[in-house]
């Protein structure tokens, strides 16, 4: 009894519905069940939900947080069977159907994994010891010092390796994420930094975007990645194709073609891996650590347990290798498996997911994006519109489209960056956290 | 000649002007020397300026930094003869003309402190290391994670004393900073809180605002004391004059009188002090560690060495204790210290400083502020469009001033609060920092 007790969730007749990450997947879930019987339990390891197609623009100073991330608490204020509790998830006891966590322990009936992927690092310590991912918005806000930082640093330094190392940028990976960083550090570079940094001769800072396949953008059309190639070329930006990262040791990276750059700023989108909670049984994970799951979101060897979004590999006729890990994706299985539960609730056949391929998009920067609809593909100026209107109608909130949306019109018309604040955390000479410590060294 | 090189500061035949700090009198100083014929270098720690009247509304999630504070490069980047440096100074040799700086020495002709003030702790170590100062903008971040943090483990917690110390506000200092802290937390008490927690009952929150003295805003009318006083009320804040903290373990604060109130979240905004420098003569230290100046402003014992702003203690006959520590003085000051070292360098007779006193104000909250003018004192609706009004217009930027307004036209219109995002550093298992490690224990 004393186990119902935990979170101080209320008890209930209701069967309790456990769901692991407020991301896409999850809150669309949640918004879906509105009207179901279930009671509804939602765990992040952050109290805000992030929109991660921009967290690009926090890390190169076009916003701040508050634009794409939105409290959780806010946006389920209005479901009552809804309980929001901030707590990361260690272990899974399926049999028990327990779960383990920062907060303690909780009991459920049904649980949905939906706490997406980490960044993949292939095993190589140095690297993720030395370089930025960009999945979360505190990670974001770390970059956009450092990038920052950086550059103050290079304007005292006069060895001309060690100012290069801090005005070279690395970019590791050329899926959307590596397209987005890197044009829009070129346009820092022509447009803001200049004006900044009168001191610093800015055509010798370097944008490599680094790819590992023959071509960019490869979940796109060829005609994307090709033209995303040649605006880049525009923004400045260096891109190199069929190049591996070797290794990385904080000022030099080294690929596999035996070529090096110098380099403190190195950000890796090369690569995602499912977040493996302890307790799933090995037979139950996929390709990149994924969880198996049926046409209906299920999870291959577990009862009354789902994944959806980016954890979960689905393997279908038109998808043999899974679904893409996107946000449609993600936002369509939840509207499924919302649907599904209340029909498995009721007793009725439940409905296979069906994945609705409305296009995917990608921008390079300035008045520069590509568009791959079904019957229709685009670039330019037209596709980068299209490419905000979507993304501003898809964001959190009315709220955080609205800042976005002004923030987008000024740094637009005024080519400034709002956000281009030095901010670490506040280490009264105290507590000096690791990473900015070894940034002062130099 | 090597000194020359530091800072890569390029030679000039101009005399050399060192301004310590990017408060309101350092970027004002600036901005009026545009035309002068110096090389001025403009020393800070952090690449922004920070408008301090509203860091409060940063560590209540009204705001975002982006709103408040803006690159001081950009602030000055139309003057040529302008050199800022991110850094902090440790030293001064004054005989030399020389400072030393985290990032290096260098030389100066003419020395300006305008470095401002750090929080007092009266020596309380356990104070120092517990409480939660307002400052700085990564001190009103961690502010308003912890807030949010510990509302989030209120939930969780059934040992009432526990959740009491998690839902107790405790402000200790009764001038603007802890009066409009203690509003905005009483706003959100009643507004927001509500909708985003309905697990709790809060009208358990206790705000609690404590002041030594036997009034609110010590530096304004007794009307206008008395009036915050009974806003507060409104706001459901109880205001205890005449008190002082004893002590403070982080759990539980003693105040003089034999009282204590449970509380995980005090906010000390009690007093501040110097922000002393060594190599700085102790003959030229005056009350609280200020930096005691003639009527030019010029440090007492100290050629061609200069203190504006909060640092500088000018004893008048009309401020026989030294000018109010608030922004406009700081203003005024380096408009005449900008003007006065222009007549030095002609040969012309500098003038005295004259401060006008333009009056005062403070906000409490929705609707409720308090001003007072040399002929007329008045509280209320209009006080409070006053106040915002001239904080908009006082504001940084046109970018600020934009940003600004639309949030709190949103926060207005809905009694919503955007940024209550909970945003700790990235620290993946590793680097965990003190503070947020010992805010995960409870």
């Amino acid at each position: 009894m004393k186990k119902e007790l935990s979170f101080n969730i209320p008890a209930s007749n209701l069967p309790r519905l456990v769901i692991i990450g407020g991301g896409f997947a999850g809150i669309e879930l949640v918004k879906h069940l509105k009207k179901s019987d279930f009671q509804i339990v939602l765990l992040d390891r952050h109290n805000y939900h992030t929109f991660q197609p921009l967290l690009y623009q926090v890390a190169t100073a076009g916003l701040e947080p508050d634009s794409i991330a939105g409290p959780l608490r806010k946006l389920f204020k209005r479901q009552k069977n809804v309980f929001f509790r901030m707590a990361s998830v260690d272990q899974v006891d399926h049999d028990r159907k327990e779960i383990h966590t920062s907060i303690g322990e909780l009991r459920y009936d049904y649980i949905v994994f939906a706490h997406g992927t980490v960044t993949n690092y292939f095993g190589n310590d140095k690297l993720k010891e030395n370089s930025f991912p960009l999945k979360q918005i505190p990670q974001a806000l770390d970059l956009r010092s450092n990038i920052l930082q950086n550059l103050e640093k290079a304007v005292l330094v006069n060895d001309l390796n060690q100012r290069q190392a801090l005005m070279n940028f690395v970019i590791v990976g050329g899926g959307p994420t590596g397209v987005e960083v890197a044009g829009a550090l070129g346009e820092l570079k022509l447009h803001v930094l200049p004006r900044d940094f009168p001191e610093l001769d800015l055509r010798s800072m370097q944008i490599h975007l680094v790819e590992g396949t023959d071509r960019l953008l490869g979940g796109m059309s060829e005609q994307a990645g090709e033209k995303a190639k040649k605006y880049l070329g525009k923004f400045e930006v260096q891109v190199w194709l069929k190049k591996m990262v070797k290794e990385y040791d904080g000022i030099e990276v080294k690929f596999d073609s035996g070529e090096q750059i110098l380099t403190k700023n190195l950000i890796w989108a090369a690569g995602v891996t499912g977040n493996v909670l302890a307790g799933i049984p090995e037979s139950s994970l996929g390709k990149g650590n994924r969880l198996i799951v049926d046409d209906y979101s299920n999870v291959k060897g577990l009862k009354n347990a789902y994944a959806i979004g980016d954890i979960a590999i689905m393997q279908t006729k038109d998808f043999p290798e899974g679904h893409p890990q996107q946000a449609p994706v993600a936002i369509q299985q939840a509207k499924n498996l919302a649907t599904n539960l209340s029909k498995i609730q009721r007793g009725k056949t439940p409905k296979r997911f069906k994945y609705n391929d409305r296009g995917s998009m990608a921008t390079v920067g300035r008045n520069r994006a590509v568009v791959d609809l079904k019957f229709w593909k685009f670039q330019g100026a037209f596709a980068w519109l299209v490419w905000m209107f979507v993304h501003l109608m898809s964001i959190y909130s009315v709220r955080n489209r609205f800042v976005t949306l002004m923030n987008w019109m000024w740094n637009y018309f005024t080519y400034d960056r709002g956000a281009r604040l030095i901010i670490r955390p506040f280490v009264p000479n105290k507590n000096k956290d690791e990473k900015s410590a070894e940034l002062e060294k130099l």
